[in-house]
């Protein structure tokens, strides 16, 4: 241990010092004391990474790149990016050379664009419930975060769009996370281009999280960068697609005037991404292809199956379309309020899930539950959620 | 290429707008469209990383670490890092726990610390000449910069500590890069403990940035986490000691309560460092204690040649103990205009090394070479700069 000098004792940045843990941490955290619990509370992959991508990882690694890589990436994960967008979403052809940049996951992916995107007092919408990471980094940044409760369809409608530009007429952004973490709702192509003609008809940036478009259930995933290119910034990443979280690789793309900025924070946020890690995102890319859709069938099956138990036990929950999360509602016949609810849950019968109000606006009343996990846990956790029902109905 | 909307022209972040690209980046670029150039310019060492090390790291991928880590840097790491700072330079036992991140790469353990102690409009002390990220950094923060001219001998003296602190009483910290880039000088523990006198009586704090603490050659190297933790946030890594630039991987340690605020800060910035690449800094740490000394010998060598040959051709340097640069005053019967003399010099001879008023104040007049070049390659820089000379005298 070393002791602070008495006289430096909270002389740090203060909008971080108020910054409190990721709270789905301390939940996890909290579940994480209790012996024998089954947690279906963090949104990772329960798959390994494929084999042929940790090959391509152990061959570049064998290869000594070990020196550092050019600051947006290496070129040929750059042209990957560019022909993958194109061809599995249509997209335009980003230029490889100025209009993408590789970064360490889809964390860093965020904090280098907000930090190009915007100055401090700059107004981002954030449709809730949402991601907590986007209020901590635009908190940092000393951007107002502007809420829009999207509950109870989990949906940005164009009704809603409209009164909130409306009443925000200077808002730079837009935040768009589809399929959405954590109520595992998307849009259909129908829905969004409703959306995008009001869009265009505002000068905003849409910041487009699309980290799960490679995890959708019910139909294509529709692209940002597809219908909105000029005012889109495409934030995605190989982590879930190909179950590869730790290995930290994740991509912006955009126009190059705004790619420029974009490079600048990444630069002097972390030099480069690794190149080991680089490598196997390019194989990823290029030779893995099917690899999510191995891994999509899994997910499905998951989530019907929790569906029907939810239903079972009394929940309703808003269709999730992809990612690998269900946002359920509490039934009225239980304790609604979420945080109390999830406690009581992990106590009585040792399930972790996550309460909806650590989510923002429009989550309270909801729990979050990851289906990341096997079947096997899925199907403990239903029951012991069915147990819990009969002991409290 | 895709097409910004008019409308969003030019609004982005005005700070980093500004921001020009490492100016070191555009100069080797230059170079790099000159045929047959022979490039001194970056710094970075020309050996591949340490085959234990490699295999530590395919071990890592082979038995599925894909998964996030915990975001401070797994726990092993952290411990390794507590106990190689106390074998290694007898710092005090830094609580893996609660007083240690690991980082993507130096880098980002700059960008976190300097996001975690400092609010916009505070004051940080910046010797020169100097490593540009630090300005880059500071400025995207809106960190004021104190630069602190230590030409001609390269080091901060007490007097000049004294000046400055008595200018600037309200300054919050002094960085402090030692061996140093760009000049390769650096600090006996006499002169060390001379300064912190001087800094235990006043209110701030030392980022000690030691990422070149292996590759010393004149005398043993000394931390500031050893002469003064109450103060200190010490910034390191395994890029240079063991040759894995590419590989990322930095660490902080500093007392705890600045350390979560670094904490909080890296974790929005990354969510952490990727598995595979911290396994490779854990072997490191644990098994690699002697991989820095056999490169230090090479280097040692190198730095020995490149004076030797700087002396017959003209040129002084400041001694330099450490890193792998010397930084190098070019001589009056020469062009003194460092830029001037590089393209001339690179037009010439086809010999490239980086003008030294890229640094700061301080530098003007002065070559940096970094000697991270095969021994042959070195030899042949000699010869060129030699030729060079005489075709100019």
């Amino acid at each position: 241990m070393v002791e602070l000098s008495a006289a430096l004792a909270g002389q740090h940045n203060n909008i971080l010092a108020k910054m409190v843990p990721s709270p789905i941490r301390v939940v996890d955290d909290k579940f994480s004391t209790i012996d024998g619990i089954l947690k279906l509370t963090l949104g990772e992959p329960d798959f390994a990474a494929p084999e042929h991508i940790k090959q391509a990882i152990i061959r570049d690694v064998q290869a000594d790149d070990s020196h550092y890589s050019s600051s947006q990436g290496v070129l040929a994960l750059r042209e990957a990016i560019s022909d993958y967008l194109v061809d599995r979403f249509d997209t335009p052809r980003y230029d490889p050379a100025t209009e993408v940049s590789v970064t360490v996951g889809a964390a860093e992916a965020i904090s280098a664009t907000f930090q190009a995107l915007f100055n401090p007092g700059d107004e981002l919408i954030v449709p809730t419930p949402t991601f907590p990471l986007y209020a901590s980094v635009a908190q940092t940044l000393g951007i107002e975060v502007i809420g829009l409760n999207t509950a109870p369809d989990f949906i940005v409608t164009p009704a809603k769009l409209t009164a909130i530009l409306t009443a925000h007429p200077n808002a730079k952004a837009i935040l768009l996370n589809y399929p959405s973490n954590p109520t595992g709702v998307t849009y259909s192509e129908t829905e969004l281009k409703a959306l995008v003609a009001i869009l265009r008809e505002h000068q905003l940036f849409v910041i487009a999280d699309e980290i799960y478009a490679e995890l959708v259930y019910d139909a294509k995933h529709t692209s940002m960068a597809r219908l909105l290119p000029e005012q889109t910034v495409l934030i995605s990443g190989v982590s879930k697609s190909h179950a590869m979280t730790g290995y930290r690789i994740g991509y912006v793309v955009g126009p190059a005037e705004l790619m420029k900025q974009v490079g600048k924070a990444h630069q002097a946020m972390v030099a480069t991404a690794p190149g080991p890690m680089m490598a196997g995102a390019l194989e990823a890319l290029r030779n893995g292809r099917e690899d999510p859709e191995k891994m999509r069938v899994v997910y499905e099956e998951r989530r019907d199956l929790v569906l029907a138990g939810l239903a079972e036990a009394g929940f309703t929950a808003a269709q999730p379309g992809g990612a690998f999360y269900i946002f359920a509602k509490i039934p009225d016949f239980l304790n609604t309020n979420d945080t109390e609810f999830v406690y009581d849950l992990a106590d009585t019968v040792k399930l972790g899930v996550a309460p909806g109000s650590i989510f923002g606006a429009g989550g309270e009343g909801y729990i979050r539950i990851s289906y990341a996990a096997s079947t096997e846990n899925l199907k403990s956790a239903i029951t012991r959620l069915k147990h819990y029902v009969d002991l409290r109905k």
